[in-house]
């Protein structure tokens, strides 16, 4: 027998044949944790608004609610909440009412526990649509429960509860969408089992908030305006901004395992981010095309690092966790409650540009922006006091999105002025003209163009209208998330065991999470009072002069590492002028690894007077990659230094590994061609700086222990195998090597300690270790030893 | 007999036996041009201000005003200047009568006119040593004389009035300098016949105004504060800026010839940016090693071209002309009585930042500074009303010299809090604290620190002290000025016969004298109505989608320049995405010569989805040049486009032009080298794209009409010779342009309008003009042709 309500849908049903005879088909929608607060606050409010909206054109509609909760417990739950639905401004009241009731009349509360329950749902909705003659479109299952529970839930729905075919299955999925790469993947897998893609809406609720989701459209109906400009010649900085107030107090138990990063970044700010910086499809409202650009701007993202990152949590939070979770006064937890990160794009359009996307609980204030700053392109010859905000071009120009809350309280697009007056659908959004002399971002409203909603609508009520509308462009694919996932997890694991910056909360944080971008990374202004001491400590003269002392009877520097690497580039920089000076040129070679890189750095970011132009850069090794490949000696210097700095283009020689479409053979002789080089352009093969380091084997250059060729003879430049991957590889022979002017060896980190000592002590042996066999013939060596490789 | 002032001097001089005896040696200070208006106004009392400082140093004075005038009137002339000598503050009254009646006694007036004269003069000072038993330690001339006059003097005083060997002599010059490049080099070259460069000191008046004076020191002084931002990783913008209430009026025979850039920017702002830019000498008082970085930074400064300036004039100035220089009512003149440049340096450390030197005569307030504005690297959580100036390094930055007048009304030092606390030498500068509230540049005095002088010092009291002291560093060297007038020279040339924007004066101005900047061209916001027409008319639909039309049996794309490379662009970038669908990758080979330039820097600016990673550039031909050539192919395709794009380092295929180390060598086998290259990586060797151009003579690439040659034949690359300079080239084969899928001829300005005809009517003519034997042979070739070349 059917239940009560479900007896009203009959009825009600049967009384509007007009609307039957229109039907373009019956759409039953089940709501799953129906009686949980994410459907108590927004999803029954959202599905009674699409029930307003919809109810006359042309589908019928059925409303199920289901839990884990028995019968007259469920139904009670839930017709608590609904009898508190609220009617729309936009609606009139008795209208209203009337709507409501229909809507009441055509929802069920049922236990949807077991396979059979689902069966019987199943049974019920084809059993009512033979009865009032109607045909299936669809069935939306709506997923308002914890993750643990979908595989399950989505195994009933798949066996039991598909719809017959030619009508439609949405299932709704809510984050978390797992909590890392691996886990992701997992959940995405499983899900795949039972569902189709085409068939899986995954809902960012930020994507339905009504400034973020006109970022689009924004864009795409302002082109004009924007195209000449949406580049890294005129914005200056980004930022993608979400404050909260609250605290996660009663929310530990999931807050604990996910932090800010997890909570916020990773899925509603790397959206936003998307909107803003993905090529515009022809078409915005493909949403295969939207797809697939956001997925090449994916694609386009700097690997985040652990400096493209600051973390925070607020005080009272472990007291919080300690109370929820049963912990002791021992536990300190590590997850962030604030984050901010730097974001770089690695594309023509947006290369350098800053996207600062920050977010925390227990700021100052509750607000959410996305805000684009523009350069000041102009010099306006007129005293400053008689600018006007649509003439002068000097004013700040910016277009801020406003998602809501914070001092407007109302969603909102804001274009200054100056910049242009934007196309705005007048449906949608309205100038907003009042309050002019409110401020913004330093500026007035009246210094801005200010829309609008004509009409507030929440989140979730926009997204389930573009469910019901099968808009898939505002849902996250499975590959989008794992996009997102790639991105982050990096991040994650680096920062897994370090400790936040703690802060008191509200007002009382002043600068305490203020942050500043230096060289492609950031950090907190005001530094914690322990580094300061340390960074002082550090800098006294005697320290930073280094130990001075010997190491196998010649010259070592030592320090901590980056003093060290301030040091050598320094002393590079001095052997390069004063190689100049003598000859007119500066030929040096270098090795390849990850030790290098904070010297190339070093060297793009801080030696504006280094004389590239008459600088020659050669490798001491190559690894037989193809060019493109991540591993590539090459690729890494050129990355890091060479194209930040002015060499000359043919002063660059890198190792012909790649000879006639094939990589490192034989016969194609790239060792005796880059041997060749070297003879024809430095003179007497001795380069003037050799730059090697060492590996935890003693391998030097690519010469590894018992390398049968490169150690001895009279090669200049040889192929060897490395004992790990890439194997092959080509390298300078130790004769050439030793015949350089001065050959310096860096070495750095506690992982290099036991190799460094074991090389103090040993003699001439370069089959054992081959740094031993770097001797330079009349040149000079030393060794660049940082603290931790020389003490442990 | 000596004149009577003389024996004033010699009785003083007499009585102060003490001095005498200590005397480091006796200097002789000769004004030329004594009665003029600079002496009344500043040397007078510079001259004055110089023995009150000096006096009691050891040295002992006489000062000489000399100019045409018969003795009598002369006298009473010189006299009617000097009886209003000021007193400067510091000085007490009694002691300054006292000191003002000493120094008068020391001074005489003289007609310097005939050989006679100086020779008199010379005469006379050695009679005065001997008799007061003096040693003479120098002689100083000061020209306050026009420049046409500075021959004759310059003679007389080299070949009468030297002092004998052991005392030194200075002249001092004051500007103009030259009305260009050349008759600089011209003056220069003759007084040089007559003075040592040692002897010469070029007055800049503007360095000696204690802002200006101070910006060296001040970097020196703050080296470690600014060190690390003193770049364009932190500085956005630098604004140099002199602006003029008055007008020229009185003066149009000076200023007709000369105009704000000549009058201003070449000297005193050029000067300013050096101070700015130059990289800092270890020892900033050693003039050697300030001219010689000087001398660097001058190198690095990239050329002017014509949309580096916009150019105005004040409404009145044509009248102002026409009445003090009796022209007609039809006289219009081009000088410029206001100019906003861009300049760019060329070095690692500025690369990229925009320094904007701008000076106009009736403009809305009297004000000159320097403005540094540095980036805003960071991002404050907190809201903005809680940033305190101190603590928020969200608030703007900006070091400020503050040369003079203005709301300031005094010379100033300022540095935003949130930068730093500079170091400031308390003898001569102190902490301005009062006026907080008052804003400047956005900001209130609070967010400074703010410093003023503690005596304000004229600027030619302070450059006479340089000169007595012999403190080259603050004069301008002959070297120093030829390189200033090699920068500003070409941008003179090219804008001698355009039209400058009126503007009405003052307030009036409104935006109508801002500039902005875009792809490293200056442009005024608000565009002339005359322009906004034509820009409209040319946009128009049908005119920008080109006639299409038949050129030679093939496709013809015609438009004006700007559009028809804006097309051009276009297209290249539609064929690039689908060869890439095609086969992963898009090779284009490119030709050299100018008309490529602007399509490169389309291509740069404007195409961000362009699918470089997977381009290959090649050169169609090349010049057998030194790599670092400028005539060099390869080297304008790098310096325009290649280093602007991310085209992978092994994508880019230079003609190898340079084995072995020399150029162009038969057996070097340079073009079977580049065949080779092609051949392993471009299938068939038929490449995607090549852009050819076309000579006057009906040349394309370098194959010049009969060439024995290139035209036909089995050689894919082949060594040419062509008519005009550098004569030997490398170049494609037409047999291999031939092969080619597409091959595009860009031709453009009426210059190429007669050969464009030719070629429209010859037939398959390669021998006499090879660019009609480009016939692909299964491609497509195209012609895009601007109106000028099509039209002529």
């Amino acid at each position: 027998m059917l239940p009560r309500a479900t007896v009203g849908v009959l009825f009600f049903l049967g009384i509007v044949p007009s609307m039957a005879q229109e039907s373009r088909g019956h759409i039953s929608v089940v709501l799953l944790g129906a009686t949980g607060d994410l459907a108590k606050k927004y999803l029954w409010q959202g599905l009674f608004q699409l029930y307003l909206d919809e109810v006359s054109n042309g589908h019928t509609f059925t409303f199920h609610g289901g839990a884990q909760a028995e019968l007259e417990r469920g139904r009670k739950l839930m017709y608590d909440h609904l009898k508190d639905l609220a009617c729309p401004l936009d609606v009139l009241p008795n209208r209203c009412a009337v709507m409501k009731d229909q809507f009441l009349r055509l929802t069920d509360y049922r236990q949807l526990k077991t396979e059979e329950d689902y069966a019987t749902l199943n049974q019920e909705i084809q059993t009512l649509l033979v009865q009032e003659g109607l045909e299936e479109a669809g069935r939306i299952f709506y997923f308002s429960v914890p993750p643990f529970a979908y595989a399950e839930i989505a195994r009933h729905i798949n066996s039991s509860c598909r719809p017959p075919s030619g009508a439609w299955l949405r299932v709704v999925l809510e984050k978390p969408f797992g909590h890392d790469l691996h886990s992701a993947q997992q959940l995405a897998d499983e899900l795949k089992t039972f569902f189709q893609e085409e068939e899986m809406y995954r809902v960012d609720h930020y994507l339905g908030k009504q400034a973020v989701a006109h970022i689009l459209p924004f864009r795409d109906q302002n082109r004009k305006h924007l195209d000449p400009i949406w580049n890294r010649h005129h914005v200056e900085r980004v930022e993608i901004v979400l404050k909260e107030t609250v605290d996660v107090k009663n929310r530990t138990s999931f807050y604990e395992e996910y932090g800010a990063i997890r909570d916020v970044l990773q899925n509603h700010l790397t959206e936003v981010l998307m909107f803003l910086t993905m090529e515009l499809p022809a078409n915005v409202s493909n949403s295969e095309d939207v797809l697939r650009s956001k997925l090449q701007t994916f694609a386009s993202l700097q690997d985040l690092e652990k400096n493209s990152a600051v973390l925070g949590q607020y005080e009272a939070y472990n007291s919080h966790v300690r109370e929820e979770l049963q912990k002791g006064q021992d536990y300190f937890s590590r997850t962030p409650t604030f984050a901010g990160v730097l974001v770089h794009l690695d594309s023509l359009r947006w290369e350098g540009v800053p996207f600062i996307l920050t977010s925390g609980k227990v700021l100052d204030e509750r607000v959410g922006y996305v805000r684009v700053v523009f350069k000041n392109q102009a010099y306006c010859t007129q005293h400053e006091a008689t600018w006007d905000p649509e003439g002068s071009q000097c004013k700040p120009k910016q277009l801020i999105f406003y998602i809501g809350h914070g001092e407007l309280n109302s969603p909102a697009v804001l274009v200054s002025r100056n910049l242009f007056k934007p196309t705005m659908p007048g449906s949608s959004w309205k100038e907003l003209l009042d309050r002019p002399q409110e401020r913004l971002f330093g500026q007035r409203l009246s210094d801005y163009h200010v829309y609008v909603p004509v009409a507030e609508r929440d989140a979730y009520a926009i997204l389930i209208s573009r469910i019901y509308h099968g808009k898939k462009e505002s849902f996250i694919t499975t590959e989008n998330l794992l996009a997102s996932w790639q991105f982050w997890t990096p991040l994650l694991t680096t920062w897994a065991n370090e400790v936040p910056r703690v802060y008191p909360g509200g007002q009382e944080n002043g600068h305490l999470l203020d942050f500043e971008i230096a060289g492609g990374e950031v950090s907190f202004v005001v530094k914690e009072t322990l580094e300061v001491m340390d960074a002082r400590d550090r800098q006294t003269p005697d320290k930073y002069k280094t130990i001075q002392s010997r190491f196998r009877q010649s010259h070592l520097i030592t320090a901590w590492s980056e003093e060290l690497v301030t040091r050598l580039a320094s002393d590079i920089e001095t052997v390069a002028m004063s190689a100049i000076r003598r000859s007119g040129e500066f030929h040096m070679a270098l090795s390849g690894g990850s030790s290098p890189l904070a010297l190339f750095k070093q060297l793009a970011l801080h030696h504006y007077g280094f004389p590239w132009r008459h600088t020659h850069l050669w490798l001491v090794d190559e690894r037989c990659v193809p060019l493109s490949d991540p591993e590539s000696n090459f690729g890494n210097l050129y990355e890091h230094l060479i194209r930040h700095v002015r060499v000359p283009y043919f002063n660059v020689h890198p190792m012909p590994v790649h000879l006639n479409r094939r990589l490192c053979v034989e016969e194609d002789k790239g060792p005796e061609l880059y041997a060749n080089e070297i003879g024809a352009l430095v003179a007497n093969a001795s380069f003037d700086l050799v730059l090697l380091g060492v590996g935890t084997d003693g391998h030097t250059a690519s010469l590894f222990p018992h390398s049968p060729v490169g150690l001895e003879g009279n090669q200049e430049v040889v192929f060897t195998e490395s004992p790990i991957k890439p194997h092959q590889r080509m390298t300078f022979a130790l004769p050439l090597i030793n015949k350089a002017k001065r050959v310096w060896v860096l070495a750095m980190g506690k992982g290099k300690h036991d190799i460094v000592t074991v090389v103090s002590r040993a003699g001439n042996e370069p089959k054992k270790w081959p740094i031993s066999g770097v001797n330079p013939t009349s040149g000079q060596i030393a060794w660049y030893v940082d603290y931790e490789a020389l003490l442990g």
